[in-house]
C-alpha cells in the first residue's frame, strides 16, 4: 500500500517460519521471538504516538491468523487487545463510556473463549442473568453502568473456570494471543483436515498484529463503508454510508441509521477529499471497482480495508465496459473482470429482492437450474400441461422426473424434485431449457396419491402458490415478486469482445428445432449434441411407435416400428438443419436404456397400457418388460450396444439423417451433419457402426441421386474408450467427451444415487466440488488429456470436443481450453457463459 | 517333417505373397504363377509315380486354405481334386466301385458349392429324389450304380445353374480351386471381420496342395488313428483303431467297426513296426503325447496328420510326470504340458461319460462353475436347506440368486439360474465353494408360484431329477451317473514342481473358517479377500442385527445394532485367524449396498418382515426402505462410502478384527491381519478410513494391553483410484485390484445386465472373451499396470495383489505375474489352477 501512499493503520506480521519454530520448540515461542515482537511494537507505538497499556494514550491492537488457506479448526477470529480497567476508564472519557465498557466485556468474552478456552456459555449466562434482573431483552438496552457490572462478573468467570485472574497486562494478552494463533495450527480438526486433504509443505500460520483506530473520538471522527461504483447498476458514482462519532460495529449493530457520504463531505471536507482521491487511486491501482472501509480519527482519514467489490451481473458488465471506455483497462482485462456467473444472472428472471425474503424459506434443495419461478403446485406432468394450457403458471413437483414428464416440465414455470442431484434428469433437462429447477430437496416429502407436499409440519396442497430460487435452491411459500432478465446494450458490446478473443468454439446441446434456434441466438457455433431420444416423447404417436419398437421381439416387428419412426426423425432433423444453416449439427444415435421408454407407474398400469398400445398379449408384455428391466441400467443395454444388437435401429437413424440432409441441401440450406456413436468402449464397436452408417449413406445417396459430406465420430464416455483412444481414433473423425458418464464411471458414482453420500463427502472435505458440476481435473481430466494425446497421435486432424454438463461450467471450460479441445458444447442457456470462460483462458 | 524322415505324402504350398499379387492383379493369377504350380506338380507326379488326369495311375490332390488365422468367410474346406469319368473308372477297378463313385459325387457337390457357387441344396435335391425313388433312407444304402446315376444328375446341375459343363480337366479343377481359395480372402464376411477386429498387415492366404494316398487299395492297404498314450488315463501304451482296405471317412461313416492296432501288427508287420518307430520319433520330437492319422497304401506307410493329443486332466498330469521320469523332458517343460483346465477337472466331480449323454441335453446355459451335479429340483433356498437336511440331493433353481439365498445355495448339490452372467452372484458364490453352477440359462422359464421350469414344451416340476454340467453349461433331465474327483499321486508330485518354480504367491478368497481351511488345503498362501458381508447371513440373529443396522436412522440406533454384530464378527475372525495361523488374512470392510441386506419379495412382505424385526412403524420402514433404494446400486452407496458416512461401522469392524487378533495371539496363533478399504476413488477417502482404523487399533491395544502388527491397504477397483494410484499409495500399505468392479467401470458393463448384449458381442467378434472371465489386458490391464507403476513410485515396498474373479483364470494370472504383482487371490477351488498358471509364466 505504501506504493500509492494511502494512510493505513500500521502493524506487524509474525511469519509462518516462527510458527514452525514454535512447533519444534515444544509449543513455546522460540528464543528471541518475543523480543523481536516487542521491538516492532515499540516502532508502532512511536508511529502512532500511543502506547500499549497507557491509559491516557492507549494503543489497541487487533490480532488474527494469517493462514495461507482457511481450514476448519484454525482461529479465524479478530481479537481486539490492549484493554484493562485503567485503559477502559481512559477510553470512556475520550470516546463514549458505554462503548468503552461494551468493548471491554466483548473482549473479555472473546479472549476468554478463544485464548483461555473458557466456554462462551459461561459468559452468556452472566449476560442473560443481568438482562433478566434489569428486565430488558436486548443487549443494547443495557447502560454503561450495567456493562461495568457485567465486566466484573466476566472477570469472576476467569477465576471460577481457570483459577486465575484475567491478565490485565496488555503485553501478556498479546503474548497469549500469539500462542493461541500458533496453537490453532495444530488443533485436531485442522490436523485432520490437512491429512484428509493432503495439504502439505506449509510451515504454519502467520500472525497479523495491527493498530486499531477509532471513529468514535467525537465529532471530528467517524466511520464508513463504500463501493467506488454502484454495485447494483454499475453507475460510476460512489455508493456508501457514513456515521459520525462511531465505530464500524455501530453500523452492523443497527442502533443508528447510517447517513450518506454527503454528510461526511459537509462535516469533514478534507478527509472527504482525501477519501475521494484515495478511491480514485485504488480503482486505478487495482483496476477494479472497490469495496472500502475507512475511519476518520480526529480528522485524520485511515483506510481500513479495501477489496474488490461484489456486484450484480448487470453492474459487472457495465463496469467492465466503462473501464475500457475510460481508458483504465484494455479489453483483455475487462474480459477477466466479469465472472461467468454474472452472465448467467442476466439470462434468467430473478427475485426482485432476494435478501428480503430470507425468513420465508421453508426448505432448501440443490440449485439445479438458475433463475426464479413462481407458480401453483401440480403433481403430474399431465396436470402441468393442462393448467398451463389454461394460462396458469405452475410449479411441477415430482419425487423425480423421467423422460415421460418432459411435456409437463416444459409447460411448468419451475420444477421441484425431492430426489436426484445436480445432474439428475430434472436438472439436466431444466438447464437445457434455461428453466428454473430445484432438485434433490430431501426436506420435503411428496405424496402423489394425496397430492400434498409435507415439509416438517407444513402441508402444501395442489394449487397452492410456491416460489423457487433455482440459483440458491431455496423454496418459499406464496408468490415472491419477480424481475425479468435484465439485458442491456453493454452486454452486446462485451460479448463481441469475448468472441474476438477466444479460440475455443462454443456449441450447444439442442434436441429440437426450437432449442437449436435459441442456441443460435445465444451465439452457439453449431450443435455439439442432439439427443435423438428426446424426439420420441414429442407426441403420443411417437411414444406409441417407440414403445412398439422396444417391445418388438423379432427384427421384423422392430423394423415395422422403426418405419413408423423414420418420418418423425427425418422431419425433426430437417428443422434442426434449417435452424443451423451453415453450422455443424452433431447427432447422437439412440443412447438410453430402452426401458426408459416404458410407461410410468406400477406393473399393472404398465402392462395394461402396453397391451393396448402394441396389441401384444399380457403374457408377452410381461415377459418382454421383464427382459428389459436391469439392475444397473447406467451400465446396461444402452448406447451403441443397442445399435450393434439391433443394426436396423442405427440404419433407420442414419437414413433419417441423410434423407433430411439431402432434402434441406436441395432447399439451399448448408447442412454439416456429424453422426456420433455413443458409449463406445472398443474400437470394434465403432468400426461396426461406422461401416453400417457408410453403407446407409451410399444407399441413400444413390437412391436420391445426391451426395453430401458428413462426419462420423464417437463419444468418449467409457474409461476404456479413453484408454484405447488411439485405436478408436482410427475409426473416428471426431471425439466428443461425454463427461457426465465419464465421471460416473471414473468415480463409480451413479449420478442418480450420489445424493446419499456426496453431501457428506463435501462437508468432510473428501471432495471439494460435486464432480458432476465441476470437472474432476485430476482423475477424469487425466483421462481426457490422455485420450486427446493418443487420439491426435493416431489421427492428427481429429476434432475434439466435449458435450457433458461440464461444457457450461467456467473452471471446466478453462481446463478444456488448456487441454487443447476444439470446442465445448453446453445447454443453449449456458452458451454465453462458456463463451466468456473460453475467452478468459485465452486472454 | 523331412528332418525326422517320416513318410508324408508330398505337396506344394502357394505363398501368401502370391495371394497379394493376385489381389493387385485384379483377382487374376499373377503372371508366371500357374507355370510355377505346374512345374511343382510335375515333381510331385514324378515322386509319386502317379499323374494328374491319368486314369491308370491317377494322382488326386487335396486343396485347402493356409490362412494364418481362421476367420469367418474364409474357405476352410478340404477340396479333393483330380476326378473325372475316366479317372473314376480306373479307381473303381483298383479300389472299390462304390467308393469311387461316392467320392466322385461328393467331389462334384463340394467343388460345385465351394468353387462354382452352386447352392448345395441343388445337389441335395437330386440325392433326395434318388433316395425316394429307391425307397431308401440312408445314403449308404445306395449302390454303386445308384451313385453312377447320381453323378450324371449332379453334372446336369452344373449345366442348369452355370450354363457350362463341369470341368473334366483336373488341371482346370486345380486352377479354379486355387482361385477360389484366394477369392475367399476377400469375401465380404472375411473383410468385415478383419476390419472390425483390426486385423492388419496380412498379405492374404496361402494355398496348400497335397497328394492323396489310398488305404482302400486291397488287403495290403488300410487306415488308422492313434494316440501315442492312453488319453483317458495317461498310460504309456498306444491307443488306436485300424481298418484294412479303407479310407479315413469309412471310420467316420460308421459302416464298419474299426479294429485295434493288433490287427495291423498281424496283417502288415513291416508297416506296423515303422509306425511304432514313427510314434516314438514323434513323441521325442514334439515332446508330447501325439494324435496321429496314417494310411497304408500297398504296404507303404504314410503319416497323414500328427498333432498334440487331447487328453483328460488325469492323463495330462500322468503324462507330464512320466515324461520327466522317462527323461524325455525336464520339469519346466512338464509344467508347460498341463493346462490349468486339466487341474480344474481333477478337483470337481464329473459325469462318468460326457460323450454318451449328448442327446439328452434339454437346454444350455453358461458354464458358471465347473463340475457335475445331480439332484432333485427345488425353487427356494428354504426348500433346498430343508430337503438337504432330510439327506436329499437338490438342485436349486432360481431366476437369479441374492445373498439371502446363500444358505440354500450351500445346501444344494448344484445351482441353476435363468439370469445372470459368468460373474453373477450365483456364479461367483458357487465358484467360491467349488460347487457346480449353470447360470444365465435363457432357454428356461421359471415360475416360482407354480414351482415349475418350462423348457420349450417340456415342464419340470419340483422334485424331478435334473443333472447339470457346470463345465459345459448343459442341463439334462434325469440322473446321470457321476464320477468322484480323481486325485492321484502324480498330482501331488506335479504340484510340488509347480510350487518350486513359481514366484507369484497364490492366496484365496475365503469368508469363513471352513473356507479358509479348504483354501489352505488347496495350497493357498494366505487369504487375499475375506468379505465381511457374507458373515451377516450366517444365522437368523445375525440377519436381524444387520437389518436393525441398515434400518437405523440415527447414529445411536446404528451403534446399538453394531454392538450386536461385534461378537459375531469377532468370533468369525478368530476362526479364520486360527485356520490361517502364520499366513496373512486380508479382511475387506463392508462393501455392498445396504439394501442387499433387505428381505426379498414384494414391498408388502419386506415391510411386514422389517416392522416385525426392527419394531419400527410401517411408515418408518417404508420411508427408510425408500431411502435405501437405488437406481444403479453398483455405483451407489457402498464400499468405503458407507464407512465414511457411518464411521461407527468401520470402528466396529476394526475393533472386531483387533480384538480377535489379540485373543488369538494370546493363544499362540500367529496372526497377520491386513485391513482392506473397498471402493476407494480419492486419497482423502482412504486417509479418512486409515486414520479411523489406527485410532481404533490404539484404543484396543491400550484396553487389552497388547499390540500386534497389521497393515492397512485398499482395493483398486474404481478407475479413478488407478489414475491417482501415487497419491493413494501414500496412505496404503498394499493395493489389491478388484478386477470385477474395475472391469465393470472401465467398460461401463454391469455384470448383472451384460447378458443382454455380451453374447451378441462375442458372436460378432466385437469382443473375443467375456471380460469378466478373462482379464481385458488392453483396457483394464492398462489401468492395472499404470497403477502399479505409479503406486510403487510413491511407495517402493508397496505390496500389490488382485482379488477379482480373474485371479483364478490362467491367462489373466499370466498377465498379473508379468505385470509384477506379488500375489493373486482366487476362490479356494481355483488355487491349484492359479498355482500352475503362475508357474507356467515363470518357466
Amino acid at each position: 500500500m505504501a506504493r500509492i501512499g494511502l494512510s493505513v493503520p500500521p502493524g506487524l506480521t509474525i511469519s509462518t517460519e516462527a510458527c514452525q519454530e514454535f512447533q519444534e520448540n515444544g509449543h513455546k515461542l522460540p528464543p528471541g521471538l518475543w523480543e523481536e515482537i516487542i521491538e516492532a511494537l515499540q516502532v508502532l507505538e512511536k508511529d502512532m504516538g500511543a502506547y500499549l497499556g497507557e491509559p491516557s494514550r492507549p494503543l489497541l491492537l487487533s490480532v488474527r491468523s494469517g493462514a495461507a488457506i482457511s481450514m476448519p479448526g484454525m482461529m479465524d477470529t479478530i481479537l481486539n487487545l490492549g484493554l484493562n480497567d485503567e485503559v477502559v476508564s481512559g477510553l470512556a472519557l475520550k470516546c463514549d463510556e458505554r462503548f468503552a465498557y461494551d468493548s471491554y466485556r466483548r473482549f473479555l468474552d472473546m479472549f476468554g473463549n478463544v485464548v483461555m478456552e473458557i466456554p462462551h456459555a459461561r459468559f452468556e449466562e452472566k449476560l442473560e442473568a443481568l438482562k433478566a434482573s434489569k428486565a430488558v431483552s436486548l443487549d443494547t438496552e443495557l447502560s454503561a453502568s450495567d456493562l461495568k457490572v457485567l465486566v466484573s462478573e466476566y472477570k469472576k468467570v476467569y477465576l471460577e473456570v481457570k483459577g486465575e485472574e484475567f491478565p490485565i497486562d496488555p503485553k501478556i494478552q498479546l503474548h497469549l494471543a500469539v500462542l493461541a494463533v500458533f496453537d490453532s495450527w495444530d488443533s485436531p480438526r485442522a490436523v485432520k483436515y490437512r491429512s484428509i486433504n493432503n495439504v502439505k509443505g506449509l510451515k504454519g500460520t502467520a500472525v497479523n498484529v495491527q493498530c486499531m483506530v477509532f471513529g468514535n473520538m467525537g465529532n471530528t471522527s467517524g466511520t464508513g463503508v463504500l463501493f467506488t461504483r454502484n454495485p447494483s447498476t454499475g453507475e460510476n458514482k460512489l455508493y456508501g454510508e457514513f456515521l459520525i462519532n462511531a465505530q464500524g460495529e455501530d453500523v452492523v449493530a443497527g442502533i443508528r441509521t447510517p447517513e450518506d457520504l454527503n454528510t461526511m463531505k459537509l462535516c469533514m471536507p478534507d478527509a472527504y477529499d482525501e477519501l475521494i482521491e484515495n478511491c480514485s487511486i485504488l480503482e486505478r491501482h487495482y483496476k477494479d471497482m472497490m469495496d472500502i472501509e475507512f475511519t476518520v480519527q480526529e480528522n485524520r482519514l485511515w483506510m481500513l480495508q479495501c477489496r474488490s467489490g461484489k456486484r450484480t451481473g448487470k453492474a459487472a458488465v457495465k463496469i467492465a465496459v466503462d473501464f475500457v471506455k475510460e481508458g483504465l483497462i484494455d479489453v483483455n482485462s475487462s474480459i477477466k473482470m466479469v465472472e461467468p456467473g454474472h452472465i448467467d444472472q442476466l439470462l434468467h428472471p430473478q427475485f426482485e429482492n432476494p435478501s428480503a425474503y430470507k425468513g420465508k424459506v421453508v426448505a432448501t434443495g440443490l440449485p439445479a437450474s438458475p433463475g426464479a419461478a413462481v407458480g401453483q403446485v401440480v403433481f403430474t406432468a399431465e396436470d402441468a400441461e393442462a393448467w398451463h394450457a389454461q394460462g396458469r403458471n405452475v410449479i411441477l413437483v415430482r419425487t423425480e422426473t423421467s423422460p415421460e414428464d418432459v411435456g409437463g416440465m416444459h409447460a411448468a414455470a419451475g420444477i421441484l424434485t425431492a430426489r436426484g442431484g445436480m445432474t439428475s434428469h430434472a436438472a439436466v433437462v431444466a438447464r437445457g431449457w434455461g428453466k428454473c429447477c430445484v432438485s434433490g430437496c430431501s426436506d420435503i416429502r411428496i405424496s402423489d396419491s394425496q397430492k400434498i407436499i409435507v415439509i416438517g409440519e407444513k402441508v402444501i396442497h395442489e394449487g397452492d402458490w410456491l416460489s423457487l430460487n433455482g440459483s440458491t435452491g431455496e423454496i418459499l411459500m406464496g408468490k415472491q415478486p419477480l424481475a425479468p432478465p435484465s439485458l442491456s446494450g453493454d452486454l452486446g458490446t462485451f460479448m463481441s469482445w469475448v468472441d474476438d478473443k477466444r479460440q475455443l468454439k462454443v456449441m450447444a446441446n439442442a434436441d429440437t428445432p426450437g432449442d437449436a434456434q435459441t442456441a443460435r441466438n445465444n451465439g452457439a457455433q453449431g450443435i455439439g449434441l442432439c439427443r435423438t431420444e428426446h424426439m420420441f416423447f414429442a407426441s403420443d404417436e411417437r411414444i406409441r411407435a417407440i414403445r412398439q419398437m422396444i417391445m418388438a421381439v423379432s427384427p421384423q416387428q422392430r423394423q415395422i416400428a422403426l418405419d413408423l419412426l423414420l418420418p418423425y426423425q427425418k422431419s425433426d432433423f430437417e428443422g434442426i438443419f434449417r435452424a443451423m444453416d451453415g453450422l455443424p449439427v452433431t447427432i447422437r444415435l439412440l443412447d438410453p436404456p430402452l426401458h426408459e421408454f416404458l410407461p410410468e407407474g406400477d406393473i399393472e398400469d404398465i402392462v395394461s397400457e402396453l397391451t393396448l398400445q402394441t396389441g401384444m398379449s399380457e403374457d408377452e408384455v410381461i415377459s418382454r418388460v421383464d427382459k428389459l428391466s436391469e439392475v444397473n441400467p447406467m451400465l446396461g443395454f444402452r448406447g451403441c450396444r443397442l445399435g450393434i444388437s439391433y443394426p436396423e435401429l442405427t440404419e433407420m437413424q442414419a437414413r433419417a439423417i441423410f434423407e433430411a440432409a439431402i432434402s434441406m441441401d436441395r432447399q439451399g440450406v448448408k447442412v454439416l451433419p456429424e453422426i456420433m456413436v455413443p458409449l463406445v468402449g472398443t474400437p470394434q464397436e465403432l468400426g461396426h457402426q461406422v461401416s453400417l452408417i457408410h453403407k446407409i449413406a451410399e444407399k441413400v445417396f444413390s437412391a436420391m441421386n445426391a451426395e453430401i459430406s458428413y462426419k462420423v465420430g464417437t463419444m468418449i464416455e467409457v474409461p476404456r474408450a479413453a484408454l484405447l483412444a488411439d485405436e478408436i481414433a482410427e475409426h473416428a473423425e471426431f471425439f466428443s467427451f461425454g463427461t457426465n458418464d465419464l465421471t460416473q464411471m471414473t468415480f463409480g458414482y451413479s449420478r442418480d444415487d450420489v445424493g446419499k453420500f456426496l453431501p457428506i463427502y463435501l462437508s468432510k472435505g473428501i471432495l471439494h466440488n460435486d464432480p458432476f458440476e465441476v470437472l474432476d481435473q485430476k482423475g477424469v481430466g487425466q483421462l481426457v488429456k490422455f485420450a486427446i494425446e493418443k487420439g491426435r497421435r493416431a489421427r492428427p486432424n481429429l476434432k475434439v470436443g466435449i458435450c457433458g454438463e461440464h461444457g457450461g461450467e467456467p473452471s471446466s471450460v478453462a481446463f478444456f481450453a488448456e487441454a487443447g479441445l476444439d470446442y465445448v458444447s453446453c445447454s443453449p442457456f449456458r452458451v454465453p457463459i462458456a463463451r466468456l470462460a473460453a475467452a478468459q483462458v485465452a486472454v
